[in-house]
Formats: C-alpha cells, sequence, structure tokens
C-alpha cells in the first residue's frame, strides 16, 4: 500500500512542495542547457540561474514551515531534510557551472559541454518523476527511477572522460583548457550528487514500501 | 542568565583556552595579510604559520587534558569538540595558503589576494568577539559576531569573483594564472570554513541562552 | 586477550574477507608503480587497476552478505562497515589516478610521481599489515601498523611539496604541468585517505585491547 491512502489533505503538502522544488530544479536544467548552447549571454544565465535558485529557497522555507506546524508528517522528518538538502546542492552546482561561466568568460562551449547538461537535464526529470512517484510508492516507480538516474551517471562519466581528454588533446590556449576543465569537473559533480539524491529517494521509497 | 554566573574557576579555563585558541587564528590571519603584502619572502610566511599552529596545537591539547580531568562542563563536550575543531580547520586552510604560496613562489600578489586575506583577518576578529562573549552569552553577542562572520563571507565571495575574472582577463602567463586560482581558491575556503565555526558558535549559544 | 579465541570458525571469515580486499589494494598499488614506470600504456594500467577493483567489489559484496548471515559479528557491523569503506575510497583513488593518465596521456612520468606511487605500496602493505593483524589483536600490533601508515602519509607530503614545486619551476609546456598537477593532487590524497583507513583501524584495535 501507497503512502497516499493514509494522509490527511494537510499532510499531502509536503509531496506538493517537494515536487515544486525538484520542478524548479528541472527548469534550472533547461536554463543551463540553454546557456551553454546559446553562450554569448553568460550573465543572463548566471541572472536566471540565480532567479530560478530563489524560488526554490522560498519553497525550502515553507517545507520548513510545514514542518514546525505539522506533529505527524508523512515522512521522517530527518529523511525529508535530507532529501531537501540534496536536491538543493544539485541546484547549487548547477549555479556553480553558471558562476565559472560568467567569471571565466570561456566564449563558445564544446559540444561535450552542451551534451553534460543535457544529460543533467535527464537526470533532473528523472529526479522529478521519482518525487512525483513517492506519494503513490506503487512497485518499484520511485527505484525505477533512481536506476536511471544511475545509468544518466554513467553515460556522464563516460562522456566527461571522452571530453576532457579531447579538451586535452585539441588544446591550443592553455587558458582554455583550465577553463572548461573546471567547468567539466563541476557538470560531472553535478550528476554525482543528483546520483546521491537518488539514493535518499530509493532509501525512503524502500523504507515505506 | 549567561553562563558565568554558574561556573567554578575551575571549569572556567574552557573559555580562557578557547579563547586563546581563537587568539592564535587572529595572529595567523595577520601573519597571512603580511605574507602577501610582503611577498618575497614565502619561507618566512610559512614557517611563522606553522609555529603559530604549533603553538595552537598546545592549545588543543590543553583543552583535551582538561575535557578528561572535569565531571561537568560548562558546554557540551562533543560541542567543545566540534568548535575546536571547527577553528583548526581555519588556522588549516590560512596554512594551506603559505604552503601554496612556498610551493609555487607566484611572485607578487594580485592586490585581490590582500583584500581576501584581510577579509580573513576581520572575520577571525569576529570569531575571537565571538568566542570571547560565549562565557557571558548575553544579548545576542554571540549570534550578532555570527551574523557578521555571514557578511564577511558574502564580501569575500564577491571579492573572489571579481579577482578571479581580472585574474583570466589579463592573463599573460598560464602559470601564475594556475597558481593564483588555487590560492584564491584556498583563500575562499578559508572563509567557507570560518562560517561553519560561526555556525557552531551561533547554535552553541543559542542551545545555552 | 586478542579476538581469535573467542571466535567460532564461521565468524573468522570476516578478518578472512577483509585481508584479501586489503591484499587487493597492495596489489592495485603494485600495478600503479609499474604503471607509472612503464608510463606508456596509459589503458593498460587502467584496465588492470580496473579489474582488482573488480575483484575488491565482489569481496565486499561477500562480507556484506556475511553480515546479513551472521547474528554476531566479531566486530561491530558499523566499524566493518567504516573499514570496508575506508580501503574502498583508497582503492578508488588509486583507480582515480589511472583514469587521469588513460584521460590526460601525459606522457613519461616524472621521478616524483613514482615515488609517491611507491609510498602509497609501502602504505598499502603496512595497512595490510594492520588488517592482518586485526585479530589476534596482540600487543599494539595494530597501533604499530597504524604509526607506520602516518609516517608514510609525512613522508609523501613532503615528497608532494618538493616535485609540485619542481614541477612548476621546470615547466615549460603549462598544459603539462596542469595534467601532473592533478595526477600529484590524486597521489596525495591516497595517501591522506589511507590514513583515515589506518585511523579506523587503530580505533577498532583500542575498542578490543
Amino acid at each position: 500500500m501507497g503512502l497516499k491512502e493514509l494522509l490527511l489533505p494537510q499532510e499531502r503538502k509536503f509531496f506538493d512542495l517537494l515536487e515544486k522544488q525538484a520542478g524548479f530544479m528541472v527548469l534550472g536544467a533547461e536554463v543551463l542547457v540553454e546557456g551553454l548552447e546559446r553562450w554569448d549571454k553568460p550573465e543572463e544565465l548566471r541572472k536566471r540561474l540565480k532567479d530560478i535558485e530563489h524560488d526554490g529557497d522560498k519553497v525550502v522555507h515553507d517545507i520548513y514551515e510545514a514542518l514546525n506546524q505539522t506533529f505527524i508528517t508523512p515522512l521522517d522528518r530527518e529523511d525529508i531534510h535530507l532529501l531537501i538538502s540534496r536536491l538543493d546542492d544539485v541546484m547549487d552546482l548547477m549555479d556553480g557551472t553558471a558562476r565559472r561561466i560568467q567569471m571565466f568568460q570561456p566564449g563558445e562551449a564544446p559540444a561535450g559541454a552542451v551534451l553534460l547538461a543535457d544529460v543533467i537535464h535527464r537526470t533532473a526529470q528523472a529526479l522529478l518523476g521519482a518525487v512525483k512517484n513517492l506519494e503513490a510508492n506503487k512497485n518499484g516507480t520511485v527505484s525505477e527511477a533512481s536506476k536511471q538516474v544511475k545509468l544518466l551517471e554513467e553515460e556522464g562519466d563516460s562522456l566527461y572522460h571522452e571530453w576532457v581528454s579531447k579538451l586535452f588533446e585539441n588544446a591550443t590556449d592553455p587558458l582554455t583548457v583550465i577553463k572548461w576543465k573546471e567547468i567539466y569537473d563541476t557538470l560531472e559533480r553535478t550528476l554525482d550528487q543528483a546520483e546521491d539524491a537518488a539514493n535518499v529517494l530509493e532509501s525512503i521509497s524502500i523504507k515505506h514500501a
């Protein structure tokens, strides 16, 4: 049996809020892909990501308020904390990429950076799917999404490897290498962090199976 | 009511020792600022910071000994451990900057590095203020100092952003960029760590309010 | 009294499995030294380390299975988890060096990299010694091995400092500096991680003294 049937309307807002936060993460990833494809507006990319992060902070605030006002929460308090904080880390690292692009002004993105951002986008969608399925928690839907995140992390790892190799192979300007190397590193860490978030989601889902 | 009135003389040595340790952190920050201003003696900078770190280690040792000999401590044992370890991390990262300067021999420091070291110095002073106020724990003095550390961290963040941008913009020699980039990163992490120490101080203060 | 006398045969397999895992770590270190000496086969180095890591994963799996089937374990469950995970981190970082060498194709290794890998090899042997002595846990043998790991970490630290200095001093090509700097960093972190593993071993040994 899922959690859905057991909850009072008031308690269901946690899932709505978590879903909202995961939605901002998907939006952030979309902005990141676009910002890497249309690379000539680093300031705009940063601003848009910061705005989304700000909206996400409000949701986090609402979740904490809801936690304080609710005696019995549909998930363990510490699990909600952990999940929020992991989703927040993913958002932070996406913003970290935007920050570096604004700081380095590295020019046109190599194809590998766009491809990695696209993997991040698909990962964010899979995480949103897992969050959406958390309430009903039906036959392995959360664990399915979590497995998908792990596969995407491996896809990202292999892209990272391939494109960092190319970066050094085709290097003409060392400064450009330094810049994109650090951006690739940040994109790859975003996927690691997303995998951590997926692990939290999976362990919550198992606990309530 | 503060903690001061409740303590036996023997128990008050914890605050004296913590204050002593925070004092070494301020001293370390002073040496760091000076070492970046007068950049031609990297070996001396490193030696001086190492000596201060060594003196700090003795204080840490005294605190642990006092913990072993005291049945009832004025703060929770784990809070004392956590606070010492966070202050130690700040000291470590200041030494990390000195180590890199000795290793890289990067020549004259860009103004941004001196400015960041100055923010670290003011942060260390704010932390010392918080430690000094911890015993009396009067109306938000600790929390005030802690807020100041957060503002200084933001000031540092914005300096970091500005000067790393400049580093790449005005780059002539890639090796110099690599060296100062890593030094800027270490300075910025020092401020992050100081913010963690401030959070520990604030939470101890709230617990005993 | 050591642990050995108290254990049923079935419970002793934990020590056998831990020893097996530490053995793979020594083997990995040997492959790493060789791969840095004979630097012209980065793909082969990576493949060999991956194979060893894979064999190690099977041992980890066996330990978890044994944990699930055994009611009374010879060491605390969380200590076994912690020890496995620390040994695994060392293995991961050795593979991290191989991954970077494959990705960067940095050419002939500077002597410092081979020397650091040799310190890692001796550290892995000391860790294996500590794991072997954990069951009997006789007069400070584990703590002796743990002290040795700390000394080796200091030896590595000083080598790291010396050779990174040289790397910048004698730099001709910035890209080569970037590559070897990151490889040196990874080798040094491997020793830090090994020290963490030694600390876990020592604290387990003290607990059962």
